[in-house]
């Protein structure tokens, strides 16, 4: 069986990569992409990749019926144009902050007043490793943020398995590449300003913050900076367990979280070049990447988590989502293994 | 109906992608792969891409029967190796020099004197959108060297559809990335010494001018600048015909001698970011794109073409031309539409 | 003997190549630097590395009186503003393109109408090397573009010593990083669709070509490639000779040249990483890095030069003319050497 | 006065630093330079910054007398050279980890056997920010860690002003460029593998906590990634004070220990693009940058500290502490402001 499906706001960096994962997915058939500033305009003309589609931008005003509509528009907006969006799909799939929150109280502390607080309880995370019996189904489905899926990912296996409890300090220090800036940037994200930098962007108050509180419980220690690649989210999550860890307990307690999980890597060290989770290993796929360190010496656990933030970290995550949710193979349409070697991808 | 195929020489970066693509081959059954320094590790080891295979490198010595061989060796092994190669697999693709030109004057003019002359002739260059129809069948394939693809792809239509009659003056100025210096390059391409490169590494008499004189029939200036990324080769062709020619001209001979191939893709100018070809918007594909502009105060002609060097300029164009030999769905395994955005890809 | 300076358009990228120059030179005093969109924020705020510098931005309507006057504006700006530039300083050293040609045909024939076409003649190209007896005592200075600069200073002992009559058929292949774009670059600026790239940004029809023909009487095939780097230009000079040249004709007419040139740096080839001028090598400085290949089996010429854009093609060169202008030490607040190793400076 | 100077071990990237600073120094004179693997080529063959330069590489075997002599050699040469050395010179600075740890006891735990721990007590330690008395007259000097220098000169001042203790719980996450790994390094260091990184490279037990030790009496969580620059080290401290901290102690504080230091530079936030310490900002030169955010919500403190690797953290130090310990003006040869722009410098 084959679902349609559209993408509203496919002009930007997340919307261009939602166009590449069905434009290439056997069970989705794109049926509609929307842009308002590239109407008209084929999909390849924004997305050099695409340019053997014949497919054109839309306005957002016409909304064609389809089965599953995936939303790559700015934060705010999704919220304002929910109703139209479930009037013209099933299931819809939302890329922006809006649905990502369960509470207006966490919402408003975070971001600025919802307008729909009524839809989010009723909205679904989209990421299967934490919550895949609810993606069955669900016909609202919020994308997560890249910072906190990696994040998630590199944490979740040790509140699962109780190797924390959420009391423990825990220091987050993420390193993220230029297109999480998105396809506007300012001055900031040009290139002779952002190449080959190191530069605290997010020193604290990130709002990915409240995801992570979220969904784990606790409270973390946040800081993003920018270096030069242009896809990629690393995450170092620096975590101070109150009592001893052994290397023994954690493999078990990533194993078992994660075994069976298509789509996240246990890198477990040895030798060659790559040792640790890197994000140039997973540019371009859905891939997470999860490994850690002890350092006995600070009695500290060190994670590193490694994801593509537009993939795993955004449009990858939403179609893995919609797969789940519409019982499609979870792997449908998100089989690229990734390059080697690959620059700053 | 399956065929096995194995990867002698799999450690390098061309034999990563080969792996990569025969992994992920509907097709191909991936049985071997060799490495001498790598033996007994994980093919994951070496390129992270593919952790999730259990495939482990084995020695050299020890060919399978298979297929399909691929060997990804440096250049000279192969013309050494041959008779094993053959013995192993019945079709034979082989991504080094050593049989990609015609004669042995010639390939004494350009490389060192070959030990098996007698199978010159005999094989056939990769290069579907060259020899095609000598391909079908073929049991001795030489895929052809990155910067002369790149370049025959810019050229091919002029020649095909008589704009040039090879008595023109061609200049070629090609743009490389640091993965042609392959997996062992020295101080030149350590990474303080290579990052930010506009550097001229083959000023003059670089090997691949003879494939295109094989080809086309021409002479050209050639002369390849290293510069900033990881993958890709950009061949900039400035001709000057004798004659004046039309821009209808031009587009009729481009569209004649590709607008049936399925991995050549016409850039046409037009508004937006990406107005003529680059190597960003095929890196990790099969893809050629090829453009031109018309230079009527110096009666040039400038051509630019751009694939990525690994995959349409080594491992993808073998791929592509055992699909033909075998004859297999062109495209299969070859299906990866490229990334946007991507960095130094 | 001191020199009051100011600069006009400080808040530009070759603006603030401006102050970092003469906030070092031993001989100028920075008196002023005007930006209307940054007026009363310190220079440092723009430009990190004169955070030490208590100088804040005025607005350009308020011009102090100064020995010499550095407008780093916009193509069509000086133009506008001569007067008042003339009436504040004895000397102006203008960075646009507003005076670099020297009758109103060619500016006509290259940009649009000059308003102040009697002043066309009246100007001084601000190369040294290629015009220094007329800047000595100049008031009105005009620097050169910066792939213009690196051409000319590849062929200019050609025809200097003769090697070259300006009836061969020159291609010019130039490659730039990009700062070239200026600080305020667009979507094709923004780092995740600059980074990586060799893009044909200007094909042909180059403004720049205007330069060279006035100044080598010859018309060149000239052809701008963007490519991953922020500060630099590369210029490769495929040209064709009559007639057969020695490697010692050669050599002779370049150290002819250039043998006294304080910014001039002939690279002889031989070993090491660094055998051919380079970006890389001079990013920073004012210097010029040249030097050529022979290429007989296509009668071929191959001339490397390599600049810093901001520096030998802009900000640099304007300091150097100033220099000569007033009669002071030509390497004054231009002594700086470049590093090594530098990434993509 | 002028002091003769030579370095040994000038062919790496420090000692090409060190001749690239002393070459343009108004009071040292550079006499010699050694290198086993590069002698007889001019300093310039190896370092092209250098090409103007007529100096030649000796034998590390014929050390001429000096005032003061640089040891830029691999960690262990020193301690087997040093009696050659101090015959040669009066002052020695060793940029090696040598004689950066006070007693063997320290340095048995994290290096290896240590062959004249009889220095160790009388060798004084090359950051004048640390111990500038200590510095004047010093006969044998060590040039500290890069990413211990930039992680003490973030943190300092809070010991200084007492706003730690020592008990603090601090992790260090650092990051850095290629150039830290030296001009030999292997197939990780290569362009394609290291092109684009975040790597984990030395997740615990980074040999540099023992400089912090020694000098703040605190443990610290470190950790150094590498990033896709050539030159930098970005240290951000995650600091947790025992109770509450203001933004105005904080100010007091670094502004106590900083307000007259040349080369440290507090970056206080504002606007801009440049709000926080990077080291674009300050590649190639001697300065660090200094900053902080608070976190009240998790009671933490973000300390930002940025430094070129080579420069402050190496050779720039070095020559620092020679000017300190020669009496000579502290700022001489190291006045270069950087660049802006500046790519991955």
């Amino acid at each position: 069986m084959t679902y349609s499906a559209s993408v509203v706001g496919g002009s930007g960096f997340t919307g261009g990569e939602l166009l590449r994962l069905l434009d290439g997915h056997p069970e989705f058939e794109l049926e509609q992409a929307t842009s308002r500033s590239k109407a008209n305009k084929t999909i390849g003309h924004q997305h050099p990749n695409l340019r053997h589609s014949d497919l054109r931008f839309s306005s957002p005003e016409d909304l064609e019926s389809v089965d599953v509509l995936f939303a790559a528009t700015p934060h705010g907006v999704s919220m304002e144009q929910i109703d139209a969006f479930q009037d013209a799909a099933g299931t819809v799939v939302d890329l922006s902050a809006d649905f990502r929150l369960n509470t207006e109280e966490q919402y408003d502390e975070w971001y600025d007043g919802h307008t729909r607080p009524d839809l989010l309880e009723a909205s679904e995370y989209a990421l299967p490793e934490l919550n895949r019996d609810d993606l069955a189904g669900a016909d609202l489905i919020a994308s997560g943020g890249c910072n906190a899926t990696a994040t998630i990912l590199g944490l979740l296996p040790l509140f699962e398995a109780d190797v924390l409890t959420g009391d423990e300090r825990i220091v987050v220090d993420v390193k993220v590449g230029s297109s999480e800036g998105g396809a506007g940037g300012g001055e900031a994200s040009s290139h002779p300003e952002r190449s080959g930098v190191v530069r605290p962007y997010a020193p604290t108050g990130h709002r990915h913050e409240a995801e992570i509180q979220q969904f784990l419980g606790v409270d973390v220690s946040f800081t993003v900076h920018a270096v030069d690649m242009v896809r990629g989210a690393s995450a170092t999550c620096h975590v101070f367990p109150d009592g001893p860890v052994s290397k023994g307990d954690l493999w078990g307690a990533y194993r078992g979280s994660y075994e069976d999980e298509p789509f996240v890597e246990l890198v477990a060290g040895g030798g060659g070049v790559y040792r640790y989770p890197e994000p140039k290993a997973v540019a371009g796929t859905n891939r997470a990447e999860v490994g850690f360190e002890l350092d006995p010496a600070n009695k500290r656990l060190v994670v590193f988590s490694a994801i593509d933030n537009m993939m795993k970290g955004s449009a990858g995550q939403a179609v893995h989502a919609a797969n789940v949710a519409l019982g499609i193979e979870e792997t449908a349409g998100l089989e690229f293994q990734g390059l080697h070697p690959v620059g700053a991808p």
